[in-house]
């Protein structure tokens, strides 16, 4: 299998982008990428998203970017695992590189969530857990986070002001990202004051929903041999409902394929410069901390309190604001991180640059926990 | 790249399953194809579908399906390309074994339509046009083929009647398909009579929707050196709106994806001893017969009409009731369409066996032909 390189990057500010269409907002994020790699055309094209059908009418992205894109004729296709679909498509990108077959490949993300009517939002986002046996009990996305975050606050004694570091990491960052949905730190009083959304998550506890679009051009590395490298990529998933899983605060998920991509890149936890993990919830950060190998079961919402997932820490994540700032439009998030990350590693993260970071991971999550995608980069 | 091989194949018939549910159906279709082959692990899951997202209130199929047939832990994700999505899935599946990243890969094309409320189906199926420039004059997806079929009586001068080969084929092959959705052969008059759908298009002219899901285990040929195999595989796309294209009665994705699978495979169209073509509507039979080499513009219906798409013609076409009369449960059809070309190779057809067959093709569309995926399979 060849080694996977990452020439081309490409953002859309994350917003409520009342003015662009999904059409737009995956063209605009799809040409920067291959702008930036110097590329006009394709071997193939795979897009992620998740909800187009229900709020923006329109299916079959695949061949509507490609089309908009003027890459008439080339393969395309797209992929969807939930909150999980970016992740997901960047690795189907890196196996058609690997396997030969492609040469040169585009994978962008998109979503388009803000301009939809009264709760169209938050039920299509529920097709994310078992519509057999979670939706029908009338739960949310947010209402299944939250009673994973009250069993950890039960179980390890913690209180939900502890989180804070969380929240507070993801804003001060998100401040030096031009293309985060929030770019203003917040004080522990703002988290503690934040209105409930469903107790025990509060407002900042909860990645906001957007409109946005980001896409990676990817070559063989024999091609670009300054680009940043894939060094691990591994996805594995879980039970879909979380009543099923032996230990419902476990992510054993990100567990596996971060074991998988650890082994891939001949590294471990502690050679990581930074970790762009999915706190789509503040429990959700210290579930992935854990799961990942940088603290026990328990000890992620500590670690965060010693400051080591600041920029300047032992393990610093969501560099650029993370999904809680930089926002979280569903099925472009993965690919967010990964440019993010990528940005790191080629030293081009601006205000957020991590002083010498020559190896990141990303880890992009589906549902609560049921799809877990983890990529590791490398400096070349 | 290595070969693949198709080990196992599963599917359930297609009808109105008010009592399966769609993890239901997947389940026993995937269960079925790793049955078939041997097998109880696999090491990837692709999951192909349409609509659920509206239809069943369940999106993230990829962790369900592979949750529900016990391949806990499995990677997973879902395709999708309109009605062309198992074709893609397939395509990604061919893939990730042909890289020597995966060694046994299950691909599950699954759709439930029929248990819906009003217009459901009919609002969910037109997401596969353009949502800014064609749904929105109130078109339906089988408006937008009528607006093509009238141009191709119109073009070509032929009248309504002379697309009854087509339908009649059809209809007759899935008499000797006990998974399909009609299993009676229907006469000139019948058709000659069917209810107006959208005119030209009658009921006999367009396919089902239905409920259903069939399956693949595939694995490196050397591993399966008596199995079916993949002796070519390439997809391509058009301009999503049929408006955009310079020629709407050409399909130019369907032609180049069969040249590109005719060059892997080292064939050409007079090799093939049979052809699983997408015929959503009688119209579009016509166009891939054409856009594949087996007619001139303009030629498709006469060499219908000559019946040279019959089971003991020159190019046997829907040999196991295709779209019509096998049903079409969109997200699942290519691989109902590769599991019976498949089923035809190993001499497993029964009474719809096309004797000797050696080599076969199948063809996917998605939407009004803005994406098609063609595979060439051959016997070992």
């Amino acid at each position: 299998m060849r080694e996977v390189a990452i020439l081309g990057v490409g953002q859309v500010p994350v917003r409520e982008h009342w003015d662009l269409s999904i059409r737009q907002l995956a063209v605009a994020a799809g040409r920067a990428a291959m702008a930036d790699a110097g590329v006009t055309q394709v071997d193939a094209l795979y897009v992620s998203n998740m909800t187009s059908g229900e709020l923006n009418q329109q299916r079959h992205l695949g061949a509507l970017v490609a089309d908009h894109l003027g890459l008439w004729g080339t393969e395309a296709v797209k992929l969807e695992a939930a909150c999980g679909s970016a992740g997901s498509a960047m690795r189907q990108g890196i196996i058609a590189i690997a396997s030969g077959e492609m040469d040169v490949v585009l994978v962008v993300g998109v979503e388009k969530m803000t301009e939809t009517p009264g709760k169209a939002t938050t039920a299509a986002l529920v097709t994310a857990a078992d519509a057999d046996y979670e939706t029908p009990h009338g739960v949310t996305f947010v209402g299944l986070n939250a009673l994973i975050m009250q069993r950890y606050l039960h179980e390890y004694g913690y209180k939900h002001s502890d989180f804070a570091p969380f929240p507070m990491n993801a804003h001060a960052n998100g401040a030096k990202n031009p293309n985060a949905m929030f770019q203003e730190p917040i004080s522990l009083k703002t988290y503690e004051r934040g209105r409930m959304i469903a107790d025990p998550i509060n407002l900042y506890d909860a990645s906001p929903i957007g409109d946005g679009a980001a896409a990676l051009l990817l070559v063989p590395a024999e091609k670009a041999p300054h680009a940043v490298r894939v060094a691990g990529s591994a996805s594995a998933t879980d039970t879909l409902a979380i009543h099923d899983r032996e230990e419902p605060l476990w992510l054993k998920a990100a567990e596996q394929s971060a074991q998988r991509a650890y082994a891939q890149a001949g590294i471990g936890p502690a050679d990581l410069d930074l970790f762009e993990l999915h706190d789509a919830f503040s429990i959700m950060a210290a579930l992935s901390l854990e799961a990942c190998g940088f603290a026990e079961p328990g000890q992620g919402v500590r670690l965060a309190q010693e400051g080591a997932i600041l920029p300047d820490g032992r393990i610093p994540i969501c560099t650029m604001g993370g999904l809680k700032a930089r926002g979280h439009p569903v099925g472009a998030t993965g690919l967010y991180q990964l440019a993010e990350a990528t940005l790191q590693l080629r030293g081009d993260a601006g205000a957020a640059q991590i002083d010498g970071a020559r190896i990141a991971m990303t880890q992009n999550i589906g549902g609560s926990g049921a799809t877990i995608v983890t990529h590791i980069l490398r400096k070349a």
